[in-house]
């Protein structure tokens, strides 16, 4: 997946030259002492951002407040909690998301309306904004290279934090792109939610970085699936602050291809990591879906196979069950002809024609009791095609999130 | 749920004048000696025929076969087997579901296209058909009021046979409903199959009772969901005889009606008993969404929330964990207005405006951890509703499915 152009560097958000990061203890979600819940993101020069959303229709005050925000020019500062998700708040949500930014604008001056706002946690909470605005202003002395800090602060259930950089040449000119994320995890346990943000110190302009965020996200974040759900707070972020003196990057230029595969680097990289980090999970499963008549059916037909309770049941018991597959397949509303459907398990054919290969069951078994492989399924019509990554459905998944 | 006019009364599929039922062993699946299966269903006057199919676009044989066999006149008998489904098994697979039909015929001196086929179980294996054959020619002396047999027979991981009959008066003549169902357990395991076979004495036409039987099916087969996998074999079929001696029935009519709520009593109780008999099931919901732009919208929403694995870990939990549920109504695709949004466990309010309602915690749980209890959710939005009877999803059902 690696290009020979892009490689990795050390930093993650703090990799690119002018982005700084710091984490602090708030307690948003009282009881949880020991880890820091606030975090914050800071390009010291002036910068322009993008953020790709949760489409679920119920969405958190601050994704609210930060879409809004990105239609402004400059974006400087991202700042983002744990514990709470500032979720089915109302009018009372959207007034502390506001006061969240207001106080990051003050401590560090910089305008108000070029700060970035995200949660995660527990839904219908109010936010305790007064103690969360102390907080803040504790921030600015910790800034410094604490990438690592600052995605341990967003954690909620992840078992590690999740952070990447790295560095491409661009026009002769080293470009650093970082990135944080936290997991598909459960909270509190209450919803699965997804944050990523992304640093660079390229020199692109907004709609250009809206366009490869968007590309990369589709590649990466938009085809993990771990439960299926998707949250009411999903944000990806990124900031960009030109330092690092390239000319600046046009889409559909050269260059433009080099940063884009830089940035699918970056999100590539953060999305396995929230899928491998997923609650409970025993096995990673790669899925593509190809020979379909368009890439839309692909899509389709892969989240039915994804997020089928079934399937990802019998993937967990390493069983390779292609009839649940294949019935997922014939339900997904995908156009099929079912005598043209294969499926191959790392490659082992496990159907041809829609009817059993004459694989030996072992062999198939062999594959499915891996903790990683592949799963291909040909529906033999034409070109389209997609691919997701996902895991199975483990008991330890269902006793983590069945709460009280 | 019983209407007046509708009671209850013994006998299941063989309640209704001029039924008989059998059941024998074969081995269709290899070492399961101590169970029957495969079943039979005769009508022994002339009869017509009415079914509901998979929607699933891989189609099991012996669905495609039935559903051709409908377009016919007549439909004298039904012929079941479980522990193979004949699906994914091409020409070969369809010449033995002929040959199922075939054989009954023979021995009973059927018309062979009167003769419909059903099978349950294993998928991508071939029948084997020349001992079922034989088995099916042992059928003939064993018919009788055994239709708790021939519940047993059709059962797979099914903890006990389901069936049911109803009597109503038609213009002072009691006619009779019998029905006969299999849960939507995992086999093998390999697949949830729902099939149910009804049987009534009613004068009826053949696109009157397709009519009254798509229209009971839609109020109970298909408003149930255990994990939200439809197989590749789902079939209903229904026989009626006219030895009620009843005035034909026409749609339209009050005794059209009456005969209609006597079977949606039929279905009904199947549905719900196939629910309750899901695998590992702790909990059984009835879920109302109302409020809705339409009943489509309502319908997606009901169907995100029931097939949530997020909504029904919390509900295995005990957990009033409504924000899952407000979460998938947000991704489901349904028209909705966040803040118009109101959740209710058992009539108690946990949501109200989109926010969460003053209702003690305490309040909520309480409901939540009982063993049957009704969640509504208002859009708030118009007249569209929708019903599905569901459960939760248990540290069990992921240990009975993952095979191997």
């Amino acid at each position: 997946m690696k290009s020979e152009v892009v490689r990795e560097i050390k930093g993650g958000v703090t990799a690119p030259v002018g982005f700084v990061a710091a984490s602090i203890y708030c307690g948003v979600k009282e009881g949880n002492a020991d880890k820091d819940d606030i975090a914050l993101i800071l390009s010291e020069a002036a910068a322009v951002g993008a953020g790709t959303f949760t489409t679920n229709k119920v969405k958190a005050a601050p994704v609210l407040l930060s879409m809004a925000r990105l239609r402004g020019k400059g974006a400087r500062a991202i700042i983002a909690n744990s514990g709470n998700a500032n979720a089915c708040t109302g009018a009372e949500g959207l007034d502390s998301a506001r006061r969240m930014c207001r106080a990051v604008a003050k401590t560090l001056g910089v305008p108000e309306r070029e700060v970035l706002v995200c949660s995660t946690g527990r839904i219908g909470v109010q936010l305790p904004i007064a103690k969360m605005e102390a907080a803040i202003c504790g921030l600015p002395k910790r800034l410094g290279a604490w990438s690592a800090d600052a995605a341990r602060a967003i954690m909620t259930s992840d078992s590690f934090p999740k952070e990447i950089a790295v560095e491409c040449k661009i026009g002769g000119m080293p470009v650093r792109i970082g990135g944080i994320a936290k997991g598909a995890g459960m909270i509190d346990p209450n919803m699965a939610t997804m944050l990523s943000f992304v640093t660079t110190d390229a020199a692109i302009g907004k709609a250009d970085l809206q366009k490869a965020l968007r590309a990369a996200v589709g590649q990466s974040f938009n085809r993990i699936t771990v439960d299926g759900d998707m949250s009411t707070n999903d944000t990806v972020l990124a900031l960009a602050n030109g330092r690092a003196g390239n000319k600046p990057l046009k889409s559909g230029t050269p260059d433009f291809a080099i940063f884009q595969a830089a940035l699918d680097h970056v999100t590539a990289s953060l999305a396995r990591m929230i899928v491998k980090d997923g609650e409970g999970v025993s096995r990673f499963i790669d899925l593509h879906v190809t020979g379909a008549r368009t890439d839309a059916d692909a899509r389709i037909a892969a989240r039915a196979i994804a997020n089928s309770i079934l399937v990802k049941c019998a993937w967990y018991g390493g069983d390779p069950n292609w009839g649940r597959i294949i019935d997922a397949v014939g339900y997904s509303g995908a156009r099929i002809r079912p005598e043209r459907i294969g499926i191959a398990y790392d490659g082992v054919p496990a159907v041809e024609g829609g009817m059993p290969a004459s694989t030996p069951a072992a062999r198939l078994r062999a594959v499915a009791k891996k903790k990683e492989f592949t799963i291909t399924v040909d529906l033999g019509l034409g070109h389209g095609s997609f691919r997701i990554w996902t895991t199975d459905l483990t008991t330890e998944y269902v006793e983590f999130n069945m709460g009280e």
